[in-house]
């Protein structure tokens, strides 16, 4: 069997000592903001896991700064959105940025990243799904229930699809901008879509991802659809588009390659949670995981979604190493 | 076709006016531990409401006050557990009250309504699951990711599964009492147990549940056997027990009937949120889940979640009009 490519969700970020160092002198909109800052969080867990690929640092909210709608990161909480969209009239009022240009700095980290990688570790670009971004947008920040979120798709259904619309553009746009600055390959985020019952995904949400992803796919690179709570609606949420579909830990990875379908590389899966177990546990986990997916092509270790916090690194590490068969 | 019966999870809660009056005068703890007015917070929907059945009024987490663990709500936040389990030696140190004295004033309760409903109008027990139970005595209240749940799953399997049992043995006993003092039919809910792969569903918590629904159903009341996110592992679900099974949204309730075989009833599954919707628009979905269930035997009809509060009142009346086919 080949082994296969191995990187994390969130491999840069607060289990490592070197970007809580740099977070101690730095807030987390200053270090996206600063390309050298970003290209360095970037290229922190290349060399300390071994990873096969680097993960630009940003975040999918960074839309809302040209979009108008406020972003900020209250100490150990989640994002704050200052000016939520509540009504039609918000959507309507949205500007319309260029992505390139209005989020130029995350380009240039790219470029930066980019030419300082080694020619076997490709940069992977990212940006958050037109659905998972509209819920942030709308519930003003993180949510549990999503109960904005829905009671706007359900009673604004004409200002729901404009602003999914406009998400779609924006994000597919700064995909694609994302690889002309030297990405290698791009992951879309619908981290929430989940909460959905299968029949909104299709109504509310698909049209709107799979125009993002026709435009990301116009780069030319490959594309990595990512959602959790997806295995209820799997085969619509693969329908939607990306050349890889990423899944979290709710659905044996064996069954998401026989439901998404022969031509589709699938990435995932362990439980975030798992690299808190002991080794014993860990390695068994992380051994069923590859012994469903077995022989198939196009298999991509990952998580099911980003690294805890409170993850210690020898473990991530310990992972690599196992998957890489060492 | 038969005509389905319908309740609603939290029928009785902060939506309703009559129930914000006597919030104004008592906390939700004073409600709980006074049977008078937990029967009359219980009562409060029927009227209203019209629908077929009463639901005890109680908190699943009461036992945390026998047990000694600490509990509290604050204000417009959720549970705070002041003694959170966080060793194998909080578990050992657990004490064993008698489910049915040290409850007894929710027993009370039960047999103030079951005294007070017509006839045709039963009244419904229920109790939180070992998991959804142990995961609020771990994490010290909410979550999102569960973390320090399955960190302690993993780490300390042997008190995990100790806990498990202790937990077990008191809510199969608690329900079973609830039975006893006139609770025609039974609820466990294991709300947050959809966070976990499948795997660790049959591995953790399936045993257990299996022994708590087991020693319900000793009482001779069906009990419904409830969760969210069950979709990816339902079978594995169903086979814990349960005359009926709940589901959430997230799967069309024509598949919920299939994948639970033809010997149980199907309880559900309308999403909170549609509530929140306009008239059009919550019609389409009562009719889609009635018309899915369409002339199954055993289809109780529900939302897949408990009653939001932000629920205009008039909205679930309509739904148990349109069920009822009014």
């Amino acid at each position: 069997m080949d082994v296969p490519p191995v990187w994390f969700m969130r491999q840069a970020g607060r289990y490592l000592a070197e970007y809580r160092a740099l977070r101690a002198k730095h807030s987390l909109l200053e270090l996206c903001h600063h390309p050298a800052l970003a290209a360095e969080v970037t290229l922190q867990p290349i060399a300390r896991l071994g990873v096969d690929a680097a993960i630009l640092f940003a975040d999918i909210l960074l839309p809302f700064e040209p979009l108008g709608l406020g972003l900020s990161f209250a100490a150990g909480e989640g994002p704050q959105i200052e000016r939520p969209i509540r009504d039609a009239a918000a959507v309507r009022r949205l500007p319309a940025p260029d992505p390139a240009q209005s989020l130029d700095y995350v380009l240039e980290a790219a470029r930066l990243v980019a030419s300082a990688l080694p020619a076997d570790v490709p940069l992977i670009g990212f940006a958050g799904a037109p659905f998972t971004l509209a819920s942030y947008a709308i519930e003003g920040g993180g949510s549990r229930t999503f109960t904005r979120t829905k009671a706007f798709m359900y009673q604004e259904p004409d200002a729901w699809h404009l602003l999914l619309e406009r998400l779609a553009e924006f994000v597919g746009c700064y995909l694609a901008a994302q690889a002309a600055a030297g990405a290698r390959a791009l992951q879309l985020f619908d981290s929430w879509v989940g909460c959905l019952s299968p029949q909104d995904y299709r109504s509310y949400v698909q049209p709107h991802t799979r125009r993002t992803l026709a435009l990301a796919a116009q780069s030319g690179v490959p594309v990595i659809h990512f959602g959790t709570g997806t295995a209820p609606f799997l085969e619509d949420f693969a329908a939607a588009g990306g050349d890889v579909i990423g899944v979290d830990w709710r659905i044996p990875i064996d069954q998401a390659f026989d439901r998404v379908g022969p031509t589709r590389a699938v990435q995932g899966n362990l439980d975030p949670a798992v690299l808190l177990a002991p080794a014993t546990v860990r390695e068994r986990q992380v051994r069923d995981v590859l012994a469903r997916a077995g022989a198939r092509a196009g298999f991509i270790f990952n998580l099911g979604h980003g690294v805890l916090p409170e993850t210690p690194v020898e473990a991530v590490r310990a992972v690599v190493e196992q998957v890489h068969g060492g």
